[in-house]
């Protein structure tokens, strides 16, 4: 019997089931290729301060794709062969570790596990609420076992709890691409009623980010993407929708920036929210901002870093324009964004497939064919 | 006699003095080069909601040299022959013009005139109290009469009052140089024990934010400039010195940083505030910074624009670092930095010269051997 | 012919019409009592920074009844026998002053007049943005003539711009009541996605404040008042209903937090907005807010100043609670609030009426009946 | 042999001594009186995430005073006959908990125990960096055992490093009255150069607050006590003294107010902080304030709470006045607050006692004879 909004058929507050010795997960069995392969792995016993959650679901990530395939440079290893990949999953809470009577985290409690899946909360950056920069951080399926798998184990103090109301495969893909666009606008300053550009409106975190912007946090959203974007990026709220390939290639960006301004009440956007990992993207963006506006770097160049081209100080100077990054948000921005979701005000474009059919996922991101997100069903 | 804390001797309260109807002014009479001539100019009258000020103390300013020889490439026009320079200028209310009445200045008053000479008071970024992005802002010394003069006219609501007991000599660098660095710092975000890095520690913006973090403000100051400069900015109150000279060229950024670090904590900078126009400059700031650390652009680079070469995205995100810029003050920062002046915490370097001393001094400029600051006594 | 978005004829860029130089105007005739007389006035000339504005519209305040009535204890003196009253007034400039040509100000503009009509822009609080506390301010219909006439006086450089699409008598309730209930709105500290209080919810400001919360700046808001006004509060946009008839007398403020609290996500409010003067709602407001919570004072209690019953330091202090007061916002809060009012997000209940019925329109503010607010057509 | 700037022989890096089982601990073994007894007492092992501190010097708090007498009316339970009281701890880590291995504390680790011993560091409060208000939190000395005892638990992730050079018995007064009064001069939003109010400035928390006030965080401060503390006020940074008693009974809170605007730039106080318990102190708090200032309550009214008697919604509004709480500070807090220390900018004054004199001690504090604090040398 499935459950109002959700599809874990576990209820709260009812005693544990039988937790069987046994689980099927999804490794990389030869990373640098485009390849995981199914396999029995051991259900592990929690240790202290530690939750095992029975995942039912798991959104699939571009950077997972990253991580396999190791075409992203920002890594600093290579991942191993078995590891289990995964760092958007939901499930409900089995089995207790010691010392996590006292957490909140009860069993049965519906939860989720995020890219970063475990911070040490006292270095200066956990201090500061920005636990993932944590110096300890560990991220999930990469180095520790991810959410591929049907059991996996997370700290109690660091697992995200799911709201009701909110189906678990709609929870997941919040869980890394919804809090990391959430926490990137509220970086941006901008106040409701200000001019917000969305640079890669129609991508994975383009169309969410749209979304939160117009529909949960008062902004008035500009969307910059190929013209085929235009229809999801209007109707994820966009007031205005940028078609970066009218413009003529020899003053590209003057061009963009002259019509941005011309929407953007005369004057340009209050924020920037470079999306994409598209270092033209990064350039264009410093021209389209207002006096005193904000530059918010969220999509991370796959290759070669390259400087913000027209990161000049004089231009920063004469109109107070503040450049600034946004990686994955804190454990407080996850629970926000997650309420946000419950609301109905975010809701990715997924998919769901089976754990056998992800070989074929990676293939349709490797070859830029796949439309929207794909969420795993685990169970 | 000269009043105690000033060089003035018009009482406020005084029936204004006879204005006399012609007075000396120096002028940039050979655009393009280094030559100003003391002239004989006749004194205007104040139209509606300005004020004539007998001034007594101008400072001389790089920028005003950039002006004149217009090698100062962020400039929209050259300077025209006859202009006469000078934005940092100190003096007495002796006319009052039509529509001043409820204006708050009175015959007699100390007021100084800063770089923005007028600023419109109802744009967006006026309202925003960035007057120095009005859309009409006037510049004193450049297209408006400047302050090599005797007499110089200022609207009443922009003319910044002196505190009594600060000399007029002293007030005069404060109203560019040091309200710029007090307006940087301020952007900077740094809170009372962090660290901030001066780079260009020594020069005549520098040594003024070394003062002012330091004692002013509660900062931990780390300077960086050329050796010879250590003693000033030690003096100023900066709790390390780094000797840019005395680190490998093959490898200067990454010795420098791993420098700074260790002596802010292990971490790094809170905040970078660069106050010299070098490019390497800027290009070494952000590796000083901690995470969550923030770059103030202050320094305009004279020559060719070039972005800030180590402004990828990837490190911005990763660190969540902000690099922003910071431009000349408001009316209300230009009060606080004369309130710090007044106090004794934050004092320029200068020395004292006759307007006909003002060609020499520029040549002092160009030749780079200009030491701390000049005030020209107009008297 | 009507322009649209506009019952105003005339259009902007047309060379001023032949200005008359008698007008209708409705003055106090007896203050202290409710009673408004239709007078013919000779129109003014603008002075020096004043533009001439020929009013279609004025909004009726609650606060005009106060100044006419005496009734409104925190005026400092009473109004004088032929006081012009009202200041909510959209029209269009029809003669310039002398010094407005750089104002940005043109001949056919539509522009508003706000409770503060002139406001000096150079003491402290000016230059902090709270020109609603301008030492030397003027506020209109209380010794400067109001906007209960055809012709009147502004300072070019206050006045606020009308934006094109936005109907004149839709425009002038924003002018006080709009821009209050933002500027406190912004002071609470609340972020998209928090729950605010608005106490009051039915009343004239608190149904613009439901309205803007809601759907202008992304809360989610919980509306307080009577139940004869749920249907309103629920059309303005509040998520929940509180009728404070429905909980009993001997625990009420228990009862209430209670409920609110469970609305809340157990834990109460972010913020509060108290929009009514009942000494009542501002008790039982603290008892509201959750854990780092603010409460801002809106509603001026019109009798004798009572502390607010709660404001115990043990309780602000064991829960970091904030209690701040706002009183009207800016001028560029004014300028925000009508783009909001532009878009649609924000719009008062009023109907309109003639000069000739305002003393009526007064006896049904003494009366209590009033539904609504009332906006003169002045033509 | 003593350390440089340590009372404590253990070398940081040196294998952990013998841990004996049975220590010195001083119980309150009749509460509600005043009275303290020495007795020996098992050492506890370390639980999951725990570690065992040998502790050497404990402050004495006036709220321990509150525990055990029962005065403090803010406690909801009565303190348990056999409790060890003391939250004000130093000493150095002699054995680690399971769990603790990734925590970054060490063997021989110089550590502090807080007012809040334990924060759950996953609910709401604890989320917004607010571990003071912690839905779980447990304090030291109170239903924990405290640290007037020679070996007391902590967990890993929440005792407080002790910067090096600073002694031992000077970083106990500031694990919670100094870190109480850096949280709450942050919370007052002044900024350097702006004017402090510190009532209560000769207090045990005032004097602290006045000596990081102006040399810490660049404030000016003024003062306020009874006239026999003016000296230790003035010693401690204030720029101005208001001696309390010089003001005539019939109206004192208009001559104070009067007094302090003259003092402070004629407007008045940025911010004020209430340091001592008096209701008067807070009557007379908010009309020295400035508009947009601040009122910081921090002092805990020990007898039946009082509303803040001039908390009028009216002043609120006209003023932009705004009145918040601070209780104790975080985590990151303690830390900026030891650093402060450390560089000497803030130091109790105190005398060491041995533990066999505490309730001596109790006794000048129930007298009113206690001149500064105590701090217990425990070895």
């Amino acid at each position: 019997m499935a459950l109002p909004g959700d599809g874990n058929p576990i209820d709260a507050g009812v005693p544990a089931p039988q937790v069987p010795t046994k689980q099927k997960a999804a490794i990389y069995d030869r990373p640098g290729t485009v390849s995981t392969k199914v396999v029995e792995l051991d259900i592990p016993e929690p240790g202290p301060g530690q939750v095992l959650i029975n995942l039912t679901h798991s959104g699939v990530c571009h950077s997972d794709y990253g991580v396999m395939s190791g075409t992203w440079k920002a890594l600093p290893l290579p991942v191993q062969p078995g590891q289990v990949g995964g760092h958007e999953g939901v499930g409900r809470v089995v089995k207790l570790g010691p010392g996590t009577e006292t957490s909140g985290v009860k069993l049965g409690d519906r939860v989720g596990i995020k890219w970063i899946s475990s911070a040490c909360g006292t270095c200066e950056p956990c201090q500061a609420g920005a636990e993932g920069l944590c110096f300890t951080q560990q991220v999930s399926g990469y180095f520790t076992p991810g959410t591929f798998q049907q059991y996996a184990l997370g700290p109690a103090n660091y697992v995200t709890p799911i709201p009701d109301g909110l189906p678990s495969d709609e929870a997941a893909p919040m869980l890394c691409a919804g809090v990391t666009v959430y926490s990137a606008l509220k970086r941006s300053n901008a106040r409701p009623g200000h001019w917000v550009v969305i640079s890669g409106a129609g991508g994975g975190l383009g169309h969410l980010a749209v979304q939160l912007a117009s529909r949960g946090m008062g902004f008035r959203v500009i969307g910059i993407d190929h013209g085929s974007k235009e229809e999801l990026v209007k109707a994820s709220g966009a007031e205005h929708f940028v078609d970066i390939t009218k413009f003529p290639a020899g003053d590209k960006g003057a061009a963009i920036s002259a019509h941005v301004k011309s929407l953007a009440g005369g004057l340009g956007a209050h924020a920037v929210i470079v999306c994409t990992a598209s270092n033209a993207a990064y350039a264009q963006a410093l021209p389209l901002l207002r006096f005193n506006g904000t530059l918010v770097c969220v999509g991370l160049p796959e290759n070669e870093p390259q400087a913000i081209a027209t990161a000049f100080p004089t231009n920063l100077i004469a109109n107070h324009i503040t450049i600034t990054g946004s990686a994955v948000g804190s454990r407080r921005e996850a629970i926000e964004t997650l309420e946000f979701a419950a609301r109905g005000i975010i809701k990715a474009h997924f998919r769901t497939e089976k754990m056998e059919a992800l070989t074929g996922v990676f293939e349709e991101i490797h070859n830029g064919t796949l439309q929207g997100r794909v969420v795993l069903d685990l169970s």
